[in-house]
C-alpha cells in the first residue's frame, strides 16, 4: 500500500497521520472492535484504454474535490464519521484546510445521530488532536476567523499520544464522550 | 456526473442501477430523511503530471478491487451499509457478482449492529430487489451453488417499484424491518 510522499516524521517512525489512521483501523478491525474505512480519493476519469478484454487503464483522470469526510464506519453500534487534516502551522489550524461541504457533512451527520469529529495533526509541535464536530462547528458559527488557534483545540480538544496497536487510539476518546459508564471513585 | 456508458432501459427512462440510487440518495438528503452516498470507486494511481503548481493531471490508474461495500451512511440514528448490482440474468444471481470480502464487510456491519443489505437489479425481467445481509450471508453459509436462484429473491427478498422522489425507496423496506411501529388493524 502507498502512502503519500510527504511523509512525515512521528516519534521518529516517518509516518503520516493518514498511515497512522489505517493502521488503527486495521487493527481496530483485526481485534473486531471498530468496522472503520477510509473512502477512496475521488477521481474523475477522463480516459480508459483497455489493452484486452479484461484490462482497463487510465489514461487520463483528475482529483475531484471530496463531497463528504474521509473515514466513515461503526462502533457499538454508532456511526462515526471523521475527517483528519494535518497543518505545517504551530499556531492554528487554517480553515481553508477543509472543504465547507465537508463541514456541512459533519453536521449532518451529528443531526441525524452519528458521531461527527475531526483529528488535526500539528506536524511541527508533533501533536494530534481530536476535536468533537459539535465544537468545529461552534467555532466556525461564532467567528470570522480564517484559522481555529491552538488554544482552541487545548482548551476545548482531546490529545491522541502515539502508542502501539492501535498507533492512535482516537476510540478511546469516542469512549469518553459517548459511552462512559458511571463510575464510582 | 458521468455513469457507467452501458446505459439500461429501465421505465422507458434509460437509467442504471447506480443512477436510481444516486439519485435516491439526493433526494433523502434534500429532505433531510437520511445521509447516504455513494463511496468513490477505488483507484491506484501509477503516476501523475502536474502542469503547473495547482493541477495534477493523472495519466497512469488502475481500478482497484473494493475492499467493501459502494453505500454507506446513517439513517435514523443507524448505520447502513449496502451493495447494488445488476445481472442479466433472468433466474439467478451469480455470486460472482459479488466479492469475498464484500460479503465478508456486509457481516461486520450486522455483528457490530448496523443494517447491511443488497440491491439486485434483474434487468431482463426488471425487478429490483432488497435481499437482508443476514439473508445473502445464509444462503451462503448453506449451499456450494453459484448463484442465488430468483426464488429466493421472490422468497426472501423486497421488491422494490420504481417511483418518482425517490426513485427507489428503499429506505421504506428499512423502516418495514428495523424501524416497525406497532400497528392495531
Amino acid at each position: 500500500m502507498k502512502y503519500p510522499s510527504n511523509n512525515i516524521i512521528y516519534g521518529n517512525r516517518g509516518m503520516t497521520l493518514e498511515y497512522l489512521i489505517n493502521s488503527s483501523n486495521d487493527y481496530y478491525r483485526m481485534i473486531d472492535k471498530a468496522i472503520v474505512y477510509k473512502k477512496p480519493t475521488p477521481i474523475t476519469v477522463a480516459r480508459v484504454n483497455f489493452p484486452s478484454r479484461y484490462e482497463a487503464k487510465i489514461e487520463e483522470a483528475y482529483y475531484k474535490t471530496p463531497s463528504t469526510t474521509d473515514y466513515n464506519g461503526i462502533y457499538k453500534g454508532k456511526y462515526i464519521d471523521f475527517e483528519a487534516k494535518e497543518t505545517q502551522s504551530k499556531t492554528s489550524f487554517p480553515l481553508s484546510n477543509i472543504h465547507k461541504h465537508q463541514i456541512k457533512h459533519i453536521e449532518d451527520i451529528i443531526r441525524h445521530g452519528g458521531i461527527g469529529f475531526i483529528l488535526v495533526y500539528f506536524k511541527l509541535i508533533n501533536k494530534i488532536y481530536y476535536l468533537k464536530g459539535e465544537d468545529l462547528i461552534n467555532f466556525i458559527s461564532n467567528t470570522d476567523r480564517k484559522s481555529i488557534p491552538l488554544s482552541y483545540f487545548e482548551e476545548k480538544g482531546f490529545i491522541l499520544k502515539e502508542r502501539i496497536n492501535p498507533y492512535i487510539d482516537y476510540l478511546k476518546i469516542v469512549d469518553e464522550l459517548y459511552f462512559k459508564e458511571n463510575k464510582n471513585g
